[in-house]
């Protein structure tokens, strides 16, 4: 199957202007539907297009069924030092979390750590975006997000955990080092990508119905049962992110969550540290330097290999989005221009 | 080959006893010998071997050998806010790490979240150990330690990551939740044992020198490429909780101990959160267990599995072991009884 023919290739600013258009027919006000837009055109020109491009229709048919509040803004429930309590009253889970980021490094910047937990927010798409806002302007940044149940607990056949994506940033020169992962090995996205162009996973992924490890992607989007990361480890940790994440909140669990079908109403937790405080300031940029070069001085297991830090691509990938267009399929991008 | 004839059983009492005395003619204080030698007994008798009865040989050696000093005291190095970092001295890693959990209690008591960032630190021995001990107390924790260079970065041949075990525990009811994992699938000990017996991995724990996914644990003893959790997934983990630990602390990286050729001298974090802080306080209780109750409603996938949150089996195997013994091989505790 060919798939260069299936896509078009979109300008960031076209995209932008049509995203802004769709956002403001869809309620939100002109400033807010400007950050979305820019926020889904982001992500994508950085090449994470399941949760950018790919992903807009659905959230403009969240808003219009009633599940993101255009207007909602988040409001303070409770302070305990340095750490806060936020009810994000299901408004727009990008400018939630775009907020919450910003809020939790007022607080660093107050105590050397601050925490914001936000219930009742909604899906914040790329996670590692807000890695970025805090890493570049010199905090460390750690987050994560519930989701709604679509991994099985560890020697379960059903689904009852989430993937819940966690994220941890930091400060590296004048840009940042972002790792942003869920706790499935492959996302039901990547899997739909893989099986819809007849090709297994480059690893075993998920169980088939008869509980035999597969690399097939088909078989695992059939059994529901995707593979945590480190079998039993991923599972455990996905499991904790959650109650943390309720603890932290007071919001939503996974469970609670699944129970209403439709993924919305979400808990997640922020935590910045602000680099400038700590005594061996000066000395860190070396430091962060001298990991890096040790990283890549790692002997490749072939010579096609490339060794890399996470989020050591995006700028690449950004600068040749840049040039030759966003890559979209043809039918998401008709489907958006139809919204 | 049968492995329980090459076994012995302990009673806690006895082996706290037998470590006390090493301890103390290793020249630790009774008070500090004391202190070690439960920390020692407790691991075991909570069946984490490895890093209990197991490990206390090498810790002996360490210390005779000047790596760990026994009297030296963790200092404090700088305040931030509700952030400290302090300077382990190379003092025992163990009762380091019990200060240091101590400590990070205090700066949640005062701030609601406390980080406290240990450099110059040794091996903590059992992660959990300090997760059980903020938890029971009503404390969220969230730890992680740097280790030596011992699984190769993804893409790579040559070990360069520490396995950086990470640990996350919650207060349930009148106990807690632990997690405490390392970014290695199987530890070498672990593969040791399998290989002893004679035995596969249940899982792919590494590649081959060919580069081929193998369950064969001595292939992988062999090549020192051992699986990451979720392939490039935990890699990376891997590296940020050792980017993260050395920003943090200012201490020495997992190049810099790896460089020494002997695991001393590591970076640590602790992060403690007081949940009666919280506005939801009063519902937190319910909130876990409301959680806890759903996982356990899981289908499992055969009727000898029993789905477990990470930590629940850890009061029954205590039990056990006070009733019968600690297990040992044989050849194990006469090498302790020759220390």
């Amino acid at each position: 199957m060919k798939t260069e023919a299936k896509m078009t290739f979109i300008r960031a600013e076209k995209m932008k202007s049509v995203f802004t258009d769709i956002l403001v027919k869809s309620g939100f006000t002109d400033i807010k539907a400007e950050k979305l837009a820019d926020i889904f055109t982001t992500n994508s020109l950085e090449g994470i297009y399941t949760h950018g491009v790919n992903r807009f229709p659905r959230f403009i048919r969240n808003t219009r069924d009633g599940y993101i509040i255009p207007d909602a803004e988040p409001s303070l429930t409770h302070v305990a030092g340095s750490l806060e309590q936020w009810n994000g009253n299901l408004g727009p889970g990008p400018l939630n979390a775009a907020f919450a980021t910003d809020r939790v490094m007022d607080l660093a910047d107050n105590n050397g750590i601050g925490l914001l937990a936000l219930a009742n927010t909604n899906h914040w798409m790329r996670g590692g975006l807000y890695g970025w806002q805090a890493a570049r302007k010199g905090y460390v940044f750690i987050g994560w997000t519930n989701t709604i149940a679509n991994m099985p607990a560890w020697g379960a056949k059903d689904p009852r955990l989430g993937n819940n994506p966690f994220v941890l940033a930091v400060p590296c020169g004048s840009d940042a080092i972002v790792l942003d992962f869920a706790m499935s090995l492959y996302s039901y996205g990547k899997m739909e990508a893989y099986a819809n162009e007849g090709k297994k996973l480059p690893y075993q992924g998920g169980f088939d119905n008869e509980g035999i490890l597969t690399d097939d992607p088909g078989k695992i989007l059939d059994s529901w049962r995707t593979l945590p990361i480190g079998y039993w480890k991923g599972a455990s940790l996905s499991l904790l992110l959650d109650i943390l994440a309720v603890i932290l909140s007071g919001g939503s669990s996974v469970n609670e969550i699944t129970a209403r079908k439709v993924e919305y109403a979400l808990s997640q937790v922020y935590i910045a540290i602000k680099i400038n405080k700590l005594k061996n300031a000066p000395s860190i940029q070396n430091a962060v330097q001298a990991i890096i070069d040790d990283l890549h001085a790692s002997l490749p297991v072939d010579d096609k290999t490339t060794i890399r830090y996470p989020g050591e691509n995006v700028l690449k990938i950004k600068e040749r989005s840049l040039k030759n267009g966003i890559p979209v399929a043809k039918n998401i991008w008709e489907e958006i221009l139809a919204l």
